[in-house]
């Protein structure tokens, strides 16, 4: 899977990565409210609007990027229900053959994330019925419990071609708190960095690991010590745009041949008609504002990097 | 929800929760076959003999225990239809009057970490109308984000008097990778600990606080440092029993009033029914074998922290 997301980027000289991350607030009224008349101001109701919402804006993008990463605490909020809409997008966004990366963030003890690789990324034997549950492609994994609690994932991807991305550096204002503390005179991301390419080294594509790492746009100066510490490593990139990192900001996560790197978005590519620079578009046409957003977005980045 | 935890564990002397993480290997047979016979080797076949096992265990309990702790992951490995079973059993639970521990160990940027808290302890608005998704009473908390990582969970909890174990020092083999670092000669689980004293008084509850952390049973010297640093927080404690806690280890993680710590057992007592030990029950009668195993482990933990 590495290498088919890969081959993607390359092929559509786009990478990035569309966060479909649905807070109702975002949902247009004229898809709120045909949710709501169909299934009430209910768990159900809301999660019909956020699918329908999911649904144009991968409509509307499928061909210009190469995945998209749902955030599943954006469903988890509206219950089972809304954990519902998650494996309807995952499953909707796999027939329009885009990479999904699950935003799951997970990590606990071996036989814990064992299941939840399960689950995610796996298949599960109910009786002598082998069935795959969720079926993402990637998921993001929390490493504060150490490789016991990262090498159950590894071992269920690579039986699968499926891949994972580690927590290294957030994105998020607090993220030093622990992150960035000294170990040894080197921050501890740096530690997390070596050992994500260490675990990488145990499920390697052609090009680049199975294993890839969260850094975030908002922290360049870490990105660029990140890239060099895992070469082989591919780094998602979350807080472009909404969070307030910039596409200049962004070369230091690739490496020399253009690649390793993938940039997410989310509120600035689905909440696009709600900015000024799109607003023309109106709520009715969303998705073709989202789409508009989208072809910004890769131009800003592949102008910026190369 | 902490004073009535506090009280439950009081009146029934029993400091102790038990893990609801059912593996369908767990499950005895008649239950599966029922169940498969119901709904076939799906995972809603499976959803329904996780349920079905969960609520003879809390039957057969619910008037010995102050509290149970699903945990997501072995639910969320059976897809949407293991979500439902969880949610099944948080209700259920509930209704026996038993506090529900949420075991999802989530924790992500703000935003995110506020859609976790909703769909967990809090409610969300549809419309206008405010409705309740999954309802735990606590859930369990990722530190690695930092402060606003963290810091909405305990906002939602303000709000609707529920609470959170932040994890700490987990049970694990290699949860000293990162957590035992040294950072300025104290390690990392240390300042983690104290960052949970002082989330803890944003929220506090009359002896104790809403904000709990998580230590394993598995390391009871880290456990007597941390209960120093943490008078006022709760120790959810994992680890005794199958993993390898012992009882006489478990002391230290209780303050001298006797309380201070909630020891979780799943496997030592939802499994029960395959040890040597409990036997004599058959698989039949798998819920009576938990309610000895129960027993066994309030006496085995009283006796020892007295």
């Amino acid at each position: 899977m590495i290498n088919k997301l890969v081959s993607k980027i390359k092929k559509l000289n786009a990478p990035v990565v569309v966060g479909l991350d649905p807070m109702l607030g975002y949902v247009p009224e004229h898809i709120q409210k045909k949710a709501f008349e169909e299934y009430g101001e209910t768990l159900k109701g809301a999660a019909e609007a956020i699918w329908q919402f999911n649904k144009g804006i991968i409509d509307a993008t499928y061909d210009l990027i190469p995945a998209v990463k749902p955030q599943i605490a954006m469903y988890e909020q509206f219950g089972v229900e809304g954990v519902e809409a998650f494996k309807k997008t995952v499953d909707y966004a796999k027939s329009k053959d885009l990479v999904v990366i699950g935003d799951i963030k997970r990590g606990d003890i071996g036989s814990t994330s064992a299941a939840y690789a399960v689950g995610h990324v796996g298949s599960v034997k109910v009786g002598n019925t082998e069935l795959v549950p969720f079926d993402e492609d990637f998921v993001t994994v929390n490493p504060y419990l150490g490789s016991d609690g990262v090498t159950p994932f590894i071992d269920v991807c690579r039986e699968n071609k499926k891949g994972i991305f580690v927590l290294v550096k957030t994105s998020n204002p607090s993220s030093g708190e622990f992150q960035d503390r000294l170990i040894d005179e080197r921050p501890l991301y740096e530690l997390v960095g070596e050992q994500v390419a260490k675990w990488g080294e145990l499920h390697m594509g052609e090009e680049y690991s199975y294993v890839g790492a969260v850094v975030g746009a908002t922290y360049p100066k870490m990105g660029e010590i990140l890239r060099k510490l895992m070469p082989k490593t591919y780094i998602l990139v979350p807080g472009y745009g909404a969070q307030g990192g910039k596409a200049k900001d962004l070369a230091p996560y690739f490496n020399e041949d253009g690649l390793g790197a993938i940039v997410n978005s989310s509120r600035g590519i689905i909440a696009a008609y709600k900015q000024e620079q799109y607003a023309q578009y109106g709520e009715e046409n969303y998705a073709d504002a989202s789409r508009a957003a989208v072809e910004f977005m890769i131009k800003d980045i592949t102008e910026n990097i190369l």
